[in-house]
């Protein structure tokens, strides 16, 4: 869609003139629009899909769950905005006893802060990318969206932009509200660009970073929601034979290339391991998503594989096809973690792809203390106990110390596959997010909205949610006047 | 309170080692602690003004009204955690026919992100200084706070530290929750030390933007919510001689040393700006916060009055007392619309004191565009108009343009003065604020928080707010089962 220069400003350009139009649609106008672009996309589902499965060897199953997904976001942001409350709209009645002075009328809302370039992931092909979470999320605060295409799926980029941009054309938005480009610098061009007022992204730590400060080092900085890397490390208190399988199965779904794979799972020291071997040998071969993606998995495999002290539980197998394509089933290792802590540097990087490491505690007294210094930042933490460990409150300091260090905390189950909720949280400390904001479920809206705030206008001029009128019916939070003086006087 | 590398190192562990206690009070333990805080800040009142007089030159009317307001906004923050509506708390219920899959039992709310560095400012030696919002926010939010005090109020800041700390201890918060630290060196130190969390400076747009650069560029980058610098323009459609007269009050309050001081004031060529002169010569000479201050105040001031265009108004007088001190009286040019874009580089930077520029414009609708390009990023603009120009729309493009480039937009009033409520915005665009977050007004608070989701978890292991007993009865938004499929509906 743009290769020169020129082009790129003109689509700066075109983002910039479309965010304030944009901006003054009502959330009902903006949230019909998210549910036509939704529509759209499942309209062209088997196409999209078809594309999909040639450009990234993810399954045909995989794949339409995914779009499903994408699409029931977009309705899900279409419901969170329609009505306004995510607006946090605040007005203060004039006051003239305020016990600080006489309070003027103000009132405060939040509101879009302009064109968001979207950096699309590789391993997500719809639900991170085009019209993915960091998308849906923006439009429906009412900011512009540029999105960067991944090289990965750039047919399926193109194919995909084209349904958002006709949805959102039909329904009303205003033109340059949505647009793709293509290319490393060209990204890097645009987010230099100082019509962009923020920035999104999910991938790998060494590229996020590297946009990250660039974003950090403009002129004039803007915020970079990036999206890193993440171990995202299991702490059990017994392994049995179903607990395994299912660890398995969480390393290997999607052959291992998801944000939130268990890198380490840390079972007791004596457990029997056998387990791993079987359920590993049941995974079928899966190609990886691209053929650089896949060369990083065989170096990282044969690094962890050949590291002091591990030892291997499934060995797995890397077969490099006649495309280039890489195509993997599932390796296990297993070392103790006095071998981990001394060989943290080979071991503790994230292996993107089938690959995780059991780790054997022989004190779990010890476990808080381990994950503060090894996993200070990470999507999730999880721990497997039984019911009656969890209720006697001996794993209270470790359950401290997970929720210290990570977005998400579970009990049980696997991190992988990320529900889409109002109470979800998908990130955490750095590196896992280069802030702490979620880029999943409905409180990634935050992200793209700054508070404005009116002291006294007239009516006419104030934005409709503050408008006494409030002809959106949004939530409207009234500090009255004649109360600041019973402030902090709950304590006395 | 400390000079050396260990004692840095002491204070960065104390600060961690009381970030878990102190985010497991509850709400209304810690409002309680803030509202002891202020009562002992009140009850050092006198002492603690006597010696801020001597420190920064301002006036006791001024400090004691100051410190009326530090204690209030402690006890206004108390107000907004004691209900515990600020934790946003979340609950999903499982749902095993949530439409994209099973949905687990996930339960979101904001946490403290941890240890706090408050930069403090040199103007406001109370409101925004060691017990000032920065500081209220990030212990409301349940972080603690390590200060590095502004060596233009360093014996005030000593005192006042030890007067915050002895109530927090009396009130029984744990020993590290705020500690004070001093000089430059050690403040950038401790900005790099991995123990502190998030990072909140007022100053000037130069050291500002210094610290927010080394924050961003740590191995483990953190927020940085700096208030850097601001111009506040106003524009006025009309010019008489009452709206002159506040003008040149808003711009000689606390001899101009504010961050909302209006640095522009744009008006009707041929307006009769006679007024300006008999004002300014009204207000008796002030002194400035300290030598450096002054020395900076007279270069720029001189750089202003010897600008190509630049027709003195009031002069003003600048004069350097035995001590060093500058006192000065207030300095009023006027250019035309042309002169000041031609000379942006030496007229548009903040001056810091007493000075303003009025500026004659003669085309009124080529005002949203002019300020668009002369002021992208500001705390306020203000609009002054006639009832019946408000009315007729025609100063709508205005308003957007300045509701798109600052945090707070008035109509009427002058910006010094802020306000401290529910729907104040106290930061806008860069260079405003390094972030648009704002740092008056119980908003603030967020800066300091981040999410945590929690899943599938035991009821024991739930952080209070989060779990079904709510035993501190906090507001839960609750998502039930069984609505996903409706989501997204409203607009088909």
């Amino acid at each position: 869609m743009t290769d020169t220069e020129k082009s790129l400003d003109q689509i700066a350009a075109a983002a910039a003139a479309a965010a304030r139009p944009f901006a003054r649609t009502s959330p009902r106008e903006r949230g019909a629009a998210l549910v036509a672009v939704a529509d759209a996309l499942e309209a062209a589902g088997d196409e999209l899909v078809e594309i999909a499965m040639q450009e990234t060897g993810l399954t045909q199953v995989r794949l339409k769950g995914e779009l499903r997904r994408t699409a029931w976001q977009l309705r899900l942001f279409a419901d969170t905005i329609v009505d306004g409350g995510y607006l946090d709209a605040r007005i203060d009645d004039a006051d003239p006893e305020y016990v600080i002075g006489p309070r003027p009328d103000v009132r405060r809302m939040l509101e879009p802060v302009g064109p968001v370039l979207n950096f699309a992931a590789s391993n997500f092909p719809f639900a991170f990318s085009v019209a993915g979470g960091d998308s849906a999320a923006a439009l429906a605060a009412g900011c512009p969206v540029i999105v960067k295409a991944h090289s990965g799926h750039l047919e399926l980029s193109r194919r995909t932009a084209e349904v958002v941009s006709g949805a959102l054309r039909e329904a009303g938005m205003p033109e340059g509200v949505f647009q793709l480009i293509e290319g490393q610098q060209n990204g890097v061009a645009m987010l230099k660009d100082e019509r962009i007022r923020a920035g999104a992204f999910t991938g790998s730590t060494h590229v996020g970073r590297m946009l990250a400060d660039i974003a950090a080092s403009r002129p004039v900085p803007i915020p970079f929601y990036g999206e890193l890397g993440s171990v995202n490390p299991v702490y059990a208190t017994y392994a049995d034979a179903a607990l395994l399988d299912a660890f398995v199965a969480s390393v290997s779904g999607s052959a291992g290339q998801l944000c939130t794979k268990p890198g380490f799972l840390f079972v007791p020291d004596g457990a029997d391991l056998s387990a791993v071997a079987d359920a590993a040998a049941s995974v079928g071969e899966h190609r990886l998503l691209n053929p650089g993606i896949g060369r990083s998995f065989a170096q990282r495999r044969d690094d962890v594989i050949g590291a002091e002290g591990a030892t291997v539980l499934a060995q797995g197998e890397v077969r490099v096809d006649d495309a280039g394509q890489t195509h993997a089933t599932p390796t296990v290792v297993t070392v103790d973690v006095d071998t981990l802590t001394e060989n943290r540097d080979a071991l503790l990087e994230e292996s993107f792809g089938p690959l995780s490491v059991i780790v054997r505690y022989q004190d779990r007294d010890a476990l808080p203390a381990l994950h503060a210094e090894l996993f200070p930042g990470n999507l999730t933490s999880t721990l497997h106990a039984r019911p009656e460990e969890l209720a006697d409150g001996s794993l209270a300091p470790l359950v401290d110390a997970l929720a210290e260090t990570s977005g998400r905390v579970l009990f049980g189950g696997w991190p992988t596959g990320v529900s889409v909720t109002q109470a979800m949280q998908h990130g955490g400390p750095y590196p896992a997010t280069t802030s702490d904001a979620t880029s999943v479920g409905t409180a990634a809206i935050t992200r793209f909205l700054r508070g404005v705030a009116y002291q006294g206008a007239p009516q006419e001029l104030l934005p409709a949610p503050l408008q006494d009128a409030n002809p959106w019916g949004v939530p409207q939070q009234r500090s009255e006047a004649g109360r600041s003086t019973t402030w902090g006087s709950f304590a006395r």
